[in-house]
């Protein structure tokens, strides 16, 4: 079946992630596109990537998004930091709509944004560990100078809802000191959950430092990647959000919610299908 | 083909949990019956199960048995206190061989040292959903008064191998302020990652509680029902360990293999087989 022009641009755009953390990607994709539907997948059942090998979270991000592209999604957004470094080339050579990961426009909005050349990068230890933001950074400005770190307690703080607070603040200077006595002068977050920990990450950088919000860019490189394919959708009605999750929800979706002040209406499981193949898409 | 009694015994026990932390339980083993040949798998490609939900956990948990009867165990220990939780009854009707896990043992430890009849409980958000140690412990004793209380900070805080300091301290007391307040005598450390967080837990707990550690009355449990099985090896000769994982380990490896003194060869992948029906064992 081939569809028209406009069937084409009318099909949703599909966002995934590990888990819930993704929702700050769709946050910002619903803030500006508001007239697109989105359909979000979080792999709860199998949260979190951050810890585990390249070779897991390739297969796990292909079962996804073979999921994803049986809703008729035009495009997909991979909204999770550790599947962007590690799954996306694979990803882009297995289906045949768009993709769009979160650590080339977090690259170059800090590229963009450093005046002194010195830029941190926090995330995962799996997004850490691959070098991914390194060889983006550094395929865009070779002089730039990185210092990285991975913060594996951001995540489950965040989940628990301590986003502020004596525990999260020392958390965060524990982390974070070494980075800013290094020099940084721009600082990427480089996990779709650390926008939650915005603000008192904010409070102890100080206003030298500039924080980079990876799903902030990552919905502005998706706005243009729609353009650029001629897949924007043309209505100007408000778009759907539905949300899937691979295991019911636990207390970090009412953190999420609250937090993002996104309408998520009835949230939906869907076991993972462990497919044979990947499914390519229309 | 049947096996000789002595056969039967010589055959390895098979410890699973979903990641790392299970090697406290094998830890315990090995002091206890450092003649029984153990096989750990750890589920780290699908780590942690503490906050998904029952029918997922009850799932990975009867794959991962499976492949555990594949390398012909005489006797499966759920070294997790969350699959131990949700998946147990049905492992106990699924496999042919005897199961244990790190529930009743911890209730039972814990109804005979409480001395004012208050006991608390910690444990992932799983566990303590569950209601299984509620469960396990009215059922020995219906006059015990219970407070219990999820911990999700403190695996993630000990897979750091932040064991101590300023940051543990202050996340402890966070967490177990309210018990102690309740006027808990007696403690279950109801994760086994716990008893890596033993010494910290205890300063801040002090002298007139009692910690119950799941993972060494769990050893004491297996060691009886081997006896009552007639399983235990007849050999004086030391027994070995291996260790395997579904997805390669990261740095909590290091800090186990450290804080626990454990021998721990090469480690082997073996990543998950999705079984049509799991396999019942001699």
């Amino acid at each position: 079946m081939t569809l028209s022009e406009e069937q084409r641009r009318e099909r949703p755009i599909g966002v995934f992630d590990s888990g819930i953390g993704g929702l700050t990607v769709v946050s910002a994709l619903r803030e500006l596109l508001p007239n697109e539907t989105i359909h979000y997948l979080g792999d709860t059942a199998r949260v979190p990537y951050g810890g585990k090998s390249a070779a897991t979270v390739e297969r796990y991000s292909l079962e996804i998004t073979g999921m994803l592209l049986e809703e008729n999604c035009k495009a997909i957004v991979v909204a999770c930091n550790t599947a962007s470094a590690l799954a996306l080339p694979k990803l882009m050579e297995s289906v045949s709509v768009p993709v769009m990961g979160v650590i080339r426009p977090g690259a170059e909005a800090a590229v963009a944004a450093t005046r002194n050349g010195h830029i941190g990068v926090i995330g995962t230890r799996a997004t850490i560990g691959s070098r991914a933001y390194e060889r983006a950074i550094s395929a865009l400005d070779r002089a730039v100078h990185l210092t990285v770190r991975a913060c594996p307690l951001f995540v489950p703080l965040i989940e628990e809802g301590w986003l502020e607070g004596e525990i999260t603040d020392r958390v965060i200077r524990q982390y974070l000191a070494p980075l800013l006595d290094d020099g940084i002068d721009t600082l990427v977050l480089g996990c779709t959950h650390y926008p939650l920990l915005r603000a008192a990450i904010g409070k102890f950088a100080g206003d030298e430092v500039q924080l980079v919000d990876s799903a902030h860019n990552c919905a502005i490189a998706v706005s243009r990647l729609l353009e650029a394919e001629h897949l924007r959708r043309d209505s100007v009605a408000a778009g759907s959000l539905s949300v899937a999750l691979t295991d019911p929800p636990d207390v970090f979706l009412e953190v999420a919610r609250s937090a993002l002040r996104l309408e998520i209406g009835e949230v939906r499981l869907r076991p993972v299908t462990h497919a044979a193949a990947p499914i390519r898409g229309n």
